[in-house]
């Protein structure tokens, strides 16, 4: 077995065989999803908590949906009326979840290493489903797998990512994927929101949307994160943003003629992307949404059957 | 197949023998829910996806229930941790809710037109769960279920709709459903709560709860929808809407001495509902509710077996 | 067949064999919860509806896997978005709930005697999931449950509760377990927290923890209920409550030597318990949970095995 990881924390300790078993499982359960009968039995029996102390619809409706069609037992965890509000610890909420033996804990949470905290403490596996600006690695496979089964590869693929890369833990995560499966990444964004690290992660920073652009594969729009840039003025207005960074029919042209846009979502339409690209032939953002559900699967899959623990 | 529908979106969409359909149905998924296993296999592997951007207990609840009975995976979004918090448009996380390929989405929105709107653009069914002040069919049909099963038919019944029809998606519904079916429909309410458009409808106005009353084969009470009145003073008083349009025992006697009195719930006991009748033998309003989860799951049958759209 | 309850509302209801009966099937299905298929089909196609209106994580999250690992459906309404926010009332809630063909309710209130209340006017199976200060019978179950692994026996066991005892279901549920089973109980805490009738339901009042702790087997720490106080100043400062009736190991070294530690969560570390007890080898607190869930099991188990009302 390839697959030797106990939980899913970020990237960066996935082999590139890892990552590519996760994709190609993936690939698998896709074809489960477009039958009529979506189920498997894989989990049946086996109970999954889905922790989400941050709100978010999509990421848990997705985790959801690849438990049930694995046909493990879901259990939903959110911030408002749990535990925390009585000023319980995280590690004694999930502490007591655990004890309740679930196989699996998939936990979304503001605070970055969350996940990582939890995995070093708790037997089941944690996976992350996001902590803080830190990590998002099952946003970072279901990029890779839209990438790989739109363009037939990943190695040699020129890949933009544009936008607000210090509050994104879906940049972090994608630049490391990409890079380890072979594909160049280069950035781009307001000075602000370009963190220090990004060229030691592999990518290459570029001044401009169209230096970033140009003869692109495909272009990483990112969501622009106003709710988490803690109240300081990142930019001068979304009109001077969307003229600068924001996406749309022309800054694509010195794309590839081919090159694909995605989206990690939700969009602020109108400005880091234009509608007619989002909703475009040239976008495949709910293609990133159908593969979530998939790569969720092959995740789920691959750490319910590693070996027990101790 | 006589049930040609894609969506359940209002009542006027459907034929007589659609409508039909769905009750005759519902009777034989009232047997089931009858037996100490509730559980038929049908939809095994589905998802439906319940979204419910406006509070709701029952009508999710009763939807959820009648999706477990028919064995789909059920997942709920509500208004409260949705992406709609995040400023995401309903079209986008519906389209996102659809690209991980639920069969059906079941919609509750507070704007008139919304569950049409998604219907146009996503391939999923979707049925409305209740748009704002237009329509509530799984409602209207649970009325026609209830009423039919308590008088053996329902063409030629007397049948008075009662109180706020201006704020009421279910009287909309009602009345559309029964005049269709062939029931007589007399209609009445504080001048403030009577919308123009009931005549054409082909409900009969009157001005007293004692002209709607007369005769009435069944009563169905309105809720005075207090937080959907928009701050206006639409009515005196409660109490003074109890003495002119709130029914009671005395009220009740002009009618048919068979009378049934429905009402959707949650009942404002005391104002427009006596609680003696509330809780009394010609009351059918717990009937409605557990038909409710039997005209559910006809709709969410029939909507499932209709052919695969390309 | 032992045991005869319809309901489960509260501790002193049930005989000394229905107590045994129910701790004994908790073992049994402690077993399947430690496979690695955790799944009975006991309760196929049976619903039961967790209404919690009442903020919880752990309780309600314990019932729903309990719930799902005997094959049950299970349906969660929470005081967030249910019709109680449209002024109706609890048993209108319920009622309607009832009326969709639930096996069992399990249901959390802030008010003391709700769950009575219900039980009283409804068919479905009620289970007490805590009612204001009332009772919590699934947690002093599972206490007792984990007294008797642990010890191989409750009769004869010297047992302490201390802390917060006048806002406290959990300490008025234990005693009348213990007492029941044949334990003797010793009670303390600060003054203001020591309601009437302690004596009369079988434990012994001491002033100090030093004399509560004094010999005993096992030691059953109360959460500090600050958001219960209502306002009130019931002690000077959790510093000085920490001094006086906050356990740590000085003060359980006057305890049996193999003493035990059991917490019903959450903890207020450093409060009420130092943090070396709550995650040290005496504590059998992760325990409670893992029991809890088995506890829950038996109790669903043996209300929807119960002959059926007439």
């Amino acid at each position: 077995m390839i697959f030797r990881q106990r939980h899913l924390l970020d990237i960066e300790s996935l082999s590139v065989e890892e990552l590519t078993a996760i994709l190609d499982l993936a690939d698998r359960f896709l074809e489960i999803s477009e039958r009529p009968i979506k189920k498997v039995p894989t989990l049946r029996g086996r109970t999954v908590v889905n922790v989400f102390l941050e709100p978010s619809t999509r990421t848990r409706v997705s985790f959801e949906i690849a438990e049930k069609r694995l046909s493990a037992d879901a259990v939903n965890v959110s911030g408002a009326g749990s535990s925390t509000s009585k000023g319980e610890t995280l590690l004694d909420t999930v502490r007591n979840l655990e004890a309740m033996s679930p196989q699996i804990v998939v936990l979304r949470h503001q605070e970055a290493g969350a996940a990582h905290f939890l995995a070093a403490r708790i037997d089941a596996a944690v996976v992350n489903a996001g902590d803080g600006a830190h990590a998002h690695p099952t946003q970072a496979l279901l990029d890779c797998a839209t990438l790989r089964r739109a363009k037939g590869r990943l190695a040699g693929l020129q890949v933009a990512i544009v936008g607000d890369l210090a509050h994104s833990r879906v940049a972090r995560s994608d630049i490391v994927a990409l890079r380890r499966l072979g594909a160049e990444v280069r950035v781009t964004g307001p000075r602000t929101m370009l963190p220090p690290g990004l060229a030691e992660l592999g990518a290459r920073v570029v001044p401009t949307l169209a230096a970033a652009v140009e003869g692109a594969d495909a272009v990483i729009m990112l969501r622009i994160q106003a709710e988490r840039a803690g109240g300081q003025c990142l930019f001068p207005s979304t009109r001077e943003y969307a003229r600068t960074f924001g996406l749309n029919a022309a800054a694509l042209a010195g794309a590839h003629p081919e090159a694909i846009v995605l989206h990690p979502g939700p969009i602020n339409r109108g400005v880091e992307l234009a509608p007619e690209l989002a909703d475009g032939p040239r976008s495949v953002i709910l293609e990133q949404v159908t593969y979530g559900v998939a790569v969720r699967m092959a995740v789920l899959y691959l750490l319910a059957g590693s070996p027990p623990v101790e």
